[in-house]
């Protein structure tokens, strides 16, 4: 499926009008069925799709195991991804949108909005990936690199998965979190752990962002932009260490910053 | 409610850290429960509150006027919104998520994803605003300066209800569609006309922004960032001016360019 579509565009440039072709990211709506029944539909840059779907139900707890997806299969042309389980959790849809009011994890209000968040968010109580601040710069300078569709359109959203070495993947997608499950999704499916890895994203930390790093079970968020207060007080809860306004020579390391460690 | 938090970081510069006080942007979860039922819980900025919740259950069909609102409280200590209407949808909540597959508004799958928005999405028929290139950058400009709070912590969107005079109305949020919510709350509940107004914006075009202003019913939506192939096709087939990557001395127009016009 395309990604960029070529369109006809006026140009007002200093006075003058002309017509150009301009190259147009590609939103696309991805509807999913599990065990025949139509679940959700998700708008996404149509790449990667099933990656996608995978790790959205998994770090969701729609269908926390990748080994339950028994058969999946993705109708291009109805942009219908079908999949068959046999562990379904068919109460999700109702929690979806509800407000958590209980205290059985020991959050204040501040902490999980949503009751799916606090079913498949991990805490993480041990330190197994340390950065310096030289890795800091580097991988994010490596995730500037790698996001070359940005660079074509503007407008979309760029994560990595990485070590302290390097980057090791690299996705992009139009929704903030797209991008995230599709590398939680590469890794269920090709059995890469995650505990000991590293989220390096384009965009804002906002709560959803650091809920889904949460789920998905990485200890250290990295950003060039800026994190939500929300985002901050889960960080702090769940114990991923949260780095931003990661630009030139200089971050902020906001919270758990145990693990940024000196040259 | 605070919009900014103060809180401890460490701020790593030059080889060097060091302990400082930064500003964090802050995210509010608010319930909106209707007639005593739980509805919805939205994340975002907390401010303007009761017009993003009149602007986001008129724009989404929910509740399409304002008059059938007949009370409405802010519980600010559970950060709860009680509206008590005798016009509710109570078909709404089926329809959330769900993908509307029928030919009866003749769009294609490109066109409308879910079937709430091609119930209150406006098609625009008429030309009621026009602006000129020059008051293109103007507004964008005006918008910029308006936008104090992302000058100060960075990842917020802004905006703006413009006609080609200028601002009329700024707001900002967290999150892209809260932002364009109040405003268009704030038009009801003070009975503005928008149909001769613009919608500036800080962000990309996606689809769920296209829609946004077709269901509030501006005519044109002017952007510094890039519009997606979605959002395009949208507007073309509601009639919308999209004006984006509005920038120094040049932009594009992708749709309906008779409502720019020479000066």
């Amino acid at each position: 499926m395309e990604q960029l579509h070529k369109r006809k565009v006026f140009r007002y440039s200093n006075g003058q009008m002309e017509e150009k072709i301009d190259s147009i990211t590609v939103e696309h709506p991805i509807t999913i069925r599990i065990n025949d029944k139509e679940f959700m539909t998700i708008v996404c840059t149509p790449e990667y799709i099933e990656d996608m779907v995978i790790g959205f139900l998994a770090s969701e707890g729609v269908i926390p195991k990748y080994d339950s997806i028994k058969e999946m299969w993705f109708q291009e042309e109805l942009g219908v991804v079908h999949i068959k389980t046999d562990m379904h959790f068919p109460f999700y849809e109702k929690m979806l949108n509800k407000r958590y009011i209980t205290s059985c994890c020991g959050m204040s209000r501040q902490g999980f909005v949503f009751a799916h968040d606090a079913l498949t968010a991990k805490e993480m109580k041990s330190i197994n990936v340390r950065l310096t601040p030289k890795d800091c710069f580097s991988l994010m300078e490596q995730m500037d690199q790698a996001a070359h569709m940005f660079q074509h359109t503007g407008g979309v959203h760029n994560a990595a998965l990485c070590d302290a070495n390097g980057i090791l993947l690299s996705r992009m997608d139009i929704g903030r979190h797209n991008a995230l499950d599709k590398l939680y999704g590469h890794c269920l499916k090709n059995n890469i752990p995650v505990h000991d890895k590293v989220i390096a994203f384009s965009g804002r930390i906002s709560s959803e962002i650091l809920l889904k790093v949460a789920k998905i079970g990485c200890e250290i968020v990295l950003s060039k932009s800026a994190p939500t207060e929300l985002a901050l007080t889960l960080a702090e809860q769940l114990g991923i260490t949260t780095v931003g306004f990661i630009r030139g020579t200089s971050f902020n390391i906001y919270t758990h910053p145990e693990r940024i460690v000196a040259e």
